[in-house]
């Protein structure tokens, strides 16, 4: 069943689009899933992929429309009038629709809005455009199941199957007062096995996950994760049903996530893909590459306070790289950890067991790694026995010293509120390079006394 | 809604279990969510985690079992009996049984099995077992709600009452024939809103994606994201419908995968939290940071081929973790973005083309951190000229090559089947480094002639 966008395909449709065999291209494109058309869509050239989107029906290209990569959709949106945005926006749920809407110009926007012709909807559309996106308001759409708690079973059923019309996935069945005050729900499970004359007050469940417009997205995600929950409800400040959110929506969160942590530890500082362009890749690089470079310039400085060793012991700067990398690299390791155990919840104990654990580990590591290092300065590299002690008691420093650094700067942003993923990648490899090689000459220069 | 655990509810139920009041203990715990409960026996002793452990009923604490951080649970299932572990069995699902046998020894997986009492449950989850972990198989359940194409509406409706009782949740339900073939679904929503007298071969939907009990753990979380399913059934190789998998399933292997690629750049090795033990720790850590040292005796080496230019040009050693450094950086954040890309398949395009960009970008990259350095070199470090040059342009060349280093690695491994997330961290920093230095003093020997 996989779908593999080969380049016969794709061959093939670029040459029914120069001949305008258009109802060859329909046959051949209804046939497909939207994910699979908006995939080949990004493989054409943009003027292609247009045309296609022209001859497609809105519910096929609304669809499709959520699944291209942004640029393309955004070249395609504005190739199209408002009233042709509005028509497939009408196809789509209120929370896609707000989101596509929320990329649009402010003139735009407005005129999208009132070419609507379903007023419900662009009631709920509108209203969804009020919350930060990243919330639960900006999360959730206005499509879901909801009755009454006075109906009995009969009405509720008669109730949801008009509802159900406009929901294209139940998940679950919110009950509610008549102040829309969310009270609990039915499962799907309850609607196959219970009889139709049960009074719903008494065959729902008062306990009922939720969350409130204004929590983060990333606390919904770990909500929904964590009670394994496929669609959660949203309320208002006064406890009223406003939406529900899906786990497909979740994905997508959790994903963003981890794709955020993963480039800040590399050392992007935007989301950007390969695709990119190679300014966008600039813009996302080059911060962190400039914060780099100041650092190497503090670390040449720091290096030229100890030129007096270079007459005498000139082979200790050779040395330099290594301990620069193995205090990045240490301190590396360090934050990854703490970074992914505060975004994954994990972590527990006080900071001072977390300190004594540090230290412990780094102290291991550091004795095994500055083993291999004094052997090795002394069979491989040839060096005198007191650079090889200088050397190796260095190592043991830099590591515990950066290990601490990884491990409490994420730490202490946590606490501040900032981002703990700013603490990996180039920022705190570069301040364990400048650590790393003044403990190292500081050592060498108490030793030798240069 | 949102639970948290306090220090005042941790000594409350640790004083709780002291002075063994049993009953009070059941009464607060019954009243929570069994992932509450989990959070709580992960912040307890060992002791005290099994003693609640033994005072709840199966039914609640089956569940917590599967929340429990993989320590734990070991350490609980090893001091219960074999039919003690099996009565927690009989409450999961199959899947989540079958993922706690294998963790079981062989001897008391086969004792476990023998002890279940439901014949047929036990029978699914042997049949589980036999899949590899990383594949469909290792992933689906056996609860699902299937008819029979040749049922009309109202059997179905009847066999499907049954069936539910057994299946936390109705996902879908599939058609299949005689031959217990998968041949199509039917929605929820169908259900809702059609006619109990309908036959199903007029209203099931033939169109339906599935997997094969053989696929990759990732490729079903790829399309399930793709085509936005929260369910995908399962088959075997003659198409018969042998199980299905759940969104929820699907969420923990993205995670895992992401946080798996987010290690592998940090020079982490082995799955492990900041909570395991300082062994595992090592054991994750210390391979990646004997390998930089490895390097690092290779980047002494290179020095040591330069040593003449000490005498003379000895402040060209100041320069070089500087140039290690942005070799390092850039080398990550161009296998960082091939990784992102390889990993969500959004790389297109021939490796030309993206040779060419790759230049482009660090190019432009280069000339800016170029144009940066020499004034730096020039009014902040106070170098002479000629050192400002052979820096600079020595930048610029470390920054391409670093940068065609870090996206080619990568895409060579992923084309001779190997992760390319391996090529990130530690590896692509290590080889850079040395590349970076050998590059910076070619130059310096090439302009200068030491």
């Amino acid at each position: 069943m996989q779908f593999k966008i080969s380049k016969e395909l794709i061959l093939q449709i670029e040459e029914l689009i120069l001949s305008k065999k258009d109802q060859q291209l329909e046959a051949l494109l209804n046939d497909m899933h939207h994910a699979d058309i908006a995939e080949i869509l990004d493989e054409l050239d943009f003027d292609e992929a247009t045309y296609i989107f022209k001859i497609l029906d809105s519910e096929k290209t609304a669809e499709i429309l959520l699944e291209l990569e942004d640029d393309l959709r955004e070249n395609i949106l504005s190739r199209l009038s408002p009233k042709e945005i509005a028509e497939e926006l009408d196809e789509l749920d209120t929370d896609d629709a707000a989101d596509i809407i929320a990329e649009l110009s402010t003139d735009i926007k407005n005129e999208v809005i009132s070419e609507l012709i379903d007023v419900e909807h662009a009631k709920d559309i509108v209203d969804l455009l009020r919350y930060d996106e990243d919330t639960a308001g900006g999360l959730m759409g206005k499509e879901l199941v909801k009755v009454n708690e006075n109906w009995n079973v009969l009405t509720c059923v008669k109730e949801m199957r008009i509802q159900a019309e406009n929901v294209s996935r139940v998940h679950s069945i919110y009950v509610v007062d008549d102040e829309n005050r969310l009270k609990g729900r039915l499962s799907l499970k309850d609607l196959l096995t219970t009889s139709t004359k049960t009074p719903i007050s008494e065959v729902y469940i008062p306990k009922v996950d939720y969350v409130r417009v204004d929590t983060e997205d990333v606390e919904v995600a770990r909500i929904m994760q964590k009670y394994d929950l496929e669609a959660i409800p949203v309320v208002d400040e006064l406890g009223r049903l406003v939406g529900r959110i899906t786990i497909d929506d979740i994905v997508d969160v959790i994903k963003d996530e981890a794709d955020k942590d993963y480039q800040l530890a590399a050392g992007i500082s935007q989301d950007v893909e390969a695709d990119d362009s190679i300014l966008e890749l600039t813009k996302a690089r080059l911060p962190w590459l400039v914060l780099a470079l100041l650092g190497g310039f503090v670390s040449v400085r720091v290096l030229g306070l100890f030129e007096g060793a270079m007459t005498e012991h000139g082979n200790l700067f050779f040395f330099t790289p290594l301990i620069a990398a193995m205090a990045g690299n240490v301190g590396v390791q360090s934050s990854a950890i703490i970074v992914q155990g505060l975004a994954n919840n994990t972590l527990s104990g006080s900071l001072f067991s977390r300190l004594i654990k540090e230290i412990s580990l780094s102290l291991l590591n550091g004795v095994i790694l500055a083993s291999i290092l004094f052997l090795g300065s002394h069979f491989l590299l040839n060096v005198e026995l007191i650079i090889g002690v200088i050397v190796t008691s260095a190592l043991i420093s830099v590591i515990i010293i950066a290990s601490l650094i990884g491990t409490f700067v994420p730490l202490l942003l946590n606490k501040f509120g900032i981002d703990p993923a700013l603490a990996t990648g180039p920022f705190i490899t570069t301040s364990n390079d400048i650590c790393g090689i003044l403990i190292y000459f500081s050592i060498a220069k108490l030793i030798l006394g240069f």
